[in-house]
């Protein structure tokens, strides 16, 4: 809101405002993840004995309190804390005192947020595969009710070849299971534990990385630690590319059914909740659902170029640009669930009209090639020749 | 939030805060705009005898007053509404009954929308070009504390000829004049009125729609009527393509200063309510502002992107993908506008210091060859290669 | 091609390879801009008497030599060459001795570089916009030929309001229009004279800068030296962004097209000539020119990306990473030229099929409700409900 | 060119120029792909009966031989060819006469185009790979010779904790390595055998579609044939997400390294066969490699934007407009290959300057911190402002 930005306000908080940004709010999601991370750095601590155990413990117990506390709404993370990390610390010192100034030992806010980022990242990048195993379920039901249903397969949005809604279905369907291996292969990137690089070049301090990482279910430890804050926003593009190949095949998909619903086509039923009527004109029941849907896929896109354009240029090292990262991580990931679970809806409810589709004549027209060349035995080249100069007429 | 997504809520619900989204938080700023606009439309429609006089008064009276109460925080437009539009016609009929219900008389949300829209979008662009009118004098007063340090005048990053501060603000300050030539130019797209094309096809009614062109201020209004929809996106894309020409001379602004800022260069000395702590390196004083204003850069050309790809390649008339304009929008001009104010904040208090800044003795080469063309009358060329040959020793 | 990087090549010609790039083969078009402003240069320098009257005819006489023999052929710029700026001067030096040494005086390529490159955009642009006009012209000949045809009119891909060819072709004529405009807008950022600023600093020569402005017809002497290149890449990305609004409206017009040829609509008859074959189905006439056409506009956008790309979060100064902004330039105007003038052929021989079109009966449910309105007095609102209800059944 | 556009050239002409654009020269290189892909289908329709023997062994040899000649540069693909697929097989027509015309049997240009650049795209992924490793290796060298050499590590571009130029080029080392895995991994979208899905619908023929999987190396037949063509693009964007990625790393570590060459920093030497002088300055040594390799990381991403905007809400179905996909595709590939080629080089023969480099008192502070720690038992909180209020002073 402009209105933040009055000359009125403290330059303080301005600055608060403008570096901080919304950090507060986006953060909320992080939460169970920044206690998870944390325990895990307190046990590694004491584990090396750089912390005591009961320190440890003091820490493991309070950070799992304000975990529960905040999922039952009774604290939020407030713009004065910034972001998620300084509120958990903040609020554990204040609850369980000086052992929770012992926690930040050998970790920087740079791997600390990383460590969280990725973890959450990994059970989106989960979900997300989940989600679009629903909705090529959903397609595969498609496929019962109204698979046999002839459908003329279109090239150039033109009548080609026979075609069925099995084999239409059919193709969006690998494109879901494509989508699904993607996400889980996108994991590879995400599966690097950070922990331990703190910012970004190590500590003197004899941590043991790899107890993190077996303790946060990592799949290695990210080496050197110069690597860490390098490859910051290549697992977030990673995904945020897989998100947006998923929903460009939503788009198309949504753009097929836009085309069948016009009058013209008249080849599906869409349900009624899936459509919204019209302010001035009474008779309209529009595909908005649809629309939306082909939309997403450009937000998505430019979620993807934001997250590519921050990290272009950057020397390496940390760098504050990153911050800028989450927004459309996060925005990228709701969108495409949203966008996933909406689409499996429709798609449950969505009938196709036998009795409207007509395929056109033409589209036999390969099969009689080959029958010529099966028939009299004569090239290809000659059957297409001789079926083509029964249409140009 | 993805909880939002869950099989348990109702079907009707999902779909309604997947077609209506952020809506209702992103409308906010429109209530004034939409107020303004409708009291034109029944102005007209009064003037045109198509209500009566006491129904226009009625609705304007009912209009302001609802405008005044939401700006008091007394009502908030509810995802139940889906948008400003129907939050304001639903609640003035509330209050003053049938006339209400007249307003909405030959005009669709689809002209509405992008009535309220232009007339926001005109104003804001305004605004950004005051905002950075105050950059530019804030870049004219360092100029004048600091205009006579001497700098290095660098191309590729190198020491080419001498420079000064002056001279290096003053590159900045054209492109910030450039910037709010732009943003007046980019008016053009803004200045037309789409009222009264209803749906996109006009209406049979004898509107006159050059009567709202006028009371709106609008410089013309859009004819045919089905320039309005395809026109869609076209203003909004403009203006987030000059910002991001902005956001892009603020950027390289922020990656001089932050150059100039390491310890290696040392050339400036940025205000401590500017740059931040560390939470593991005690000596930092970090520049997140700037690094934030050089990331923004990359935010600001992915909303153009967005609102790009949003239309981009839909068939003609107005499609529900339209309302995905918004956010990008919205957000585009709200990054902007915090930027140029951080961004003139921080230079109201940048310091250069002279000590510490050398040129290269390399710097005045060209000058020498200059000087021997004089001297000696020999050629351009020549003089360079006897100068380049001190250098090569 | 990758073969040039085999590790067999010599170092320096791998080098030389890079660096210069497609260069030698893009600068072509820039011959002519070289030789006018160099000419415009010497001339400058005569009047300064920075050089003598003889050098300067003979500089003038030699440039004008060397255009005249390239555009028959006679000789080309070699990757040897670099560019068109070494390879005019080192031709012109050979052909005319010293004095061709003393044309770059008081100038860098840098700022070389800037002002051929604008005189060609300034071209470009005013090349885009008669085109465009033909384009608008070929529109204004369909609404002659089929402006009374009617047309459903669309919004979400349905049926809504009765609207016409006429109407249709309108709204696209507005956007050609609005394009016109906006490349004569885009002009604003060109015409500004970088011819003096040399390698960014100015030199100490007392050049005559306005004479050259003058001479070149630039708006003005873009000023302080140092805006020249720091504005480099702002020109462009605003031509590349006009022609991606235009292509947009030209996909647009083509997913028209595209929708309108499918046999569901068979709403238009495409010619002969803008259709092709199908290598397997022998009765295809397919659309590839629209289809083209409305994948150019992604062609388009991504060369506003490259150039937005490449100028973003660079320090001010010459950078060599400048260079790289030529390839999306020139790719982007070529393909507008090429995309404007197939579409105004295309248009130039459409013909819609009237006995084809049908108005779906709902199409008039709006006007039945203004009409109840009329004749009852009743509020729009219940006219709207009276309809729907009716649609409803 | 745009001459080719005036109104002179023939209609007929001008289409053709349009539709075929650049792909009889972009075509070369997917020559072999073709072949091969053509010989394997010849066999199996053999294997099927579809064909003799005879005409197999016939097309067999007259395809390798024309691949052959190509290679021998006797003859190339013109634009009246249109494509690499008609050139060779019009060619194969006229050179053994009617069984060239029984090749094309069961299948379209669709998977035919699909097929050879799947080949192609695998074989530049594996090349692509390997130059990448060339890469790190010339890392891994530099580390030999220089590692030892003290570095700040840098965070916000400020002095944060000490570092060693092993350590540095150890992060880049390991985004090489993440580069090269991420090549592989995206070959799971190109290892899919598309051949036998003709147009996209398959074809009524008993074809052996497993057998061309096998013998081309193909990891699997795609199916059902509708994903043939909706996966397009999806290969291709995957490579080009994967070359964004590197490109940012090359670019990023341009940027270190632009750094480190400024006179300020004067960390590094770079190879004089890797600068440029200046047109002006004779005392320059201009970093361009190092600029135009930052450059290209804006020009890698406008590849894959182009590319992920050319699929972007398009119907299932091939459509032409798949054919923009490969300029794209072919810039982006040979664009990586050069910059990591020149890349590789260039660090081949980098030194740093040790004496140069200076760590700022400061990068300890953090290490201090932990020494209050462990010697007097206070937490990392209290040790840090302790630290931190001698940097106060």
């Amino acid at each position: 809101m402009s209105r933040l930005w009055e000359k009125g306000l403290p330059l303080d908080e301005r600055v608060l405002r403008y570096t901080a940004g919304e950090d507060h709010i986006l953060d909320a999601r992080l939460v169970p993840y920044d206690v998870r991370a944390s325990i895990a750095h307190a046990e590694m601590l004491a584990a090396r004995k750089l912390i005591d155990e009961a320190d440890c413990r003091q820490i493991s117990a309070g950070l799992a309190e304000l975990e529960a506390s905040f999922a039952k709404g009774e604290w939020q993370i407030g713009l004065e804390d910034e972001d998620v990390h300084t509120a958990l610390e903040s609020r554990l010192t204040a609850a369980i005192g000086e052992a929770g100034e012992r926690l930040h030992l050998g970790r920087s806010r740079n791997d600390q947020v990383l460590t969280a980022l990725r973890l959450y990242l990994r059970d989106a990048a989960g979900d997300l595969a989940r989600r679009t195993g629903d909705l090529a379920q959903a397609l595969a039901e498609l496929g019962k009710r109204n698979g046999n249903v002839a459908l003329p397969g279109y090239t150039h949005m033109q009548h080609a070849m026979p075609s069925s809604v099995e084999l239409w279905a059919g193709g969006f369907r690998e494109a879901f299971a494509d989508a699904i291996a993607g996400f889980e292969a996108a994991d590879r990137r995400a599966a690097l534990n950070p922990l331990g690089s703190a910012a970004g070049y190590g500590t003197p301090l004899p941590l043991d990385r790899d107890r993190t990482t077996a303790e946060l279910g990592f799949a290695a430890t990210q080496e050197p630690v110069t690597a860490a804050q390098l490859s910051r926003g290549r697992a977030e593009s990673t995904l945020l590319f897989e998100i947006t190949l998923l929903m460009q095949d939503l788009g198309r998909l949504a753009s097929d059914l836009l085309l069948f619903y016009t009058q013209e086509f008249s080849y599906v039923a869409l349900p009624a909740s899936h459509t919204t009527g019209s302010s001035i004109m009474p008779q309209k029941r529009n595909p908005d659902v649809l629309e939306l849907v082909r939309a997403a896929s450009a937000t998505a896109h430019a979620c993807l170029n934001e997250s590519l354009g921050i990290t272009a240029k950057l020397p390496s090292g940390y760098h504050r640009d990153l911050q800028r990262l989450k927004p459309p991580l996060f925005r990228g990931i709701d969108l495409c669930i949203e966008t996933v679970d909406i689409m499996a809806d429709l798609i449950g409810s969505l009938e196709f009209l036998p009795d409207n589709i007509r395929l056109d004549d033409g589209i036999f027209a390969a099969e009689r090639a080959y029958e010529l060349v099966r028939s009299e035995g004569i090239t290809f080249r000659e059957a297409y020749r001789r079926v083509a100069a029964r249409y140009a007429e």
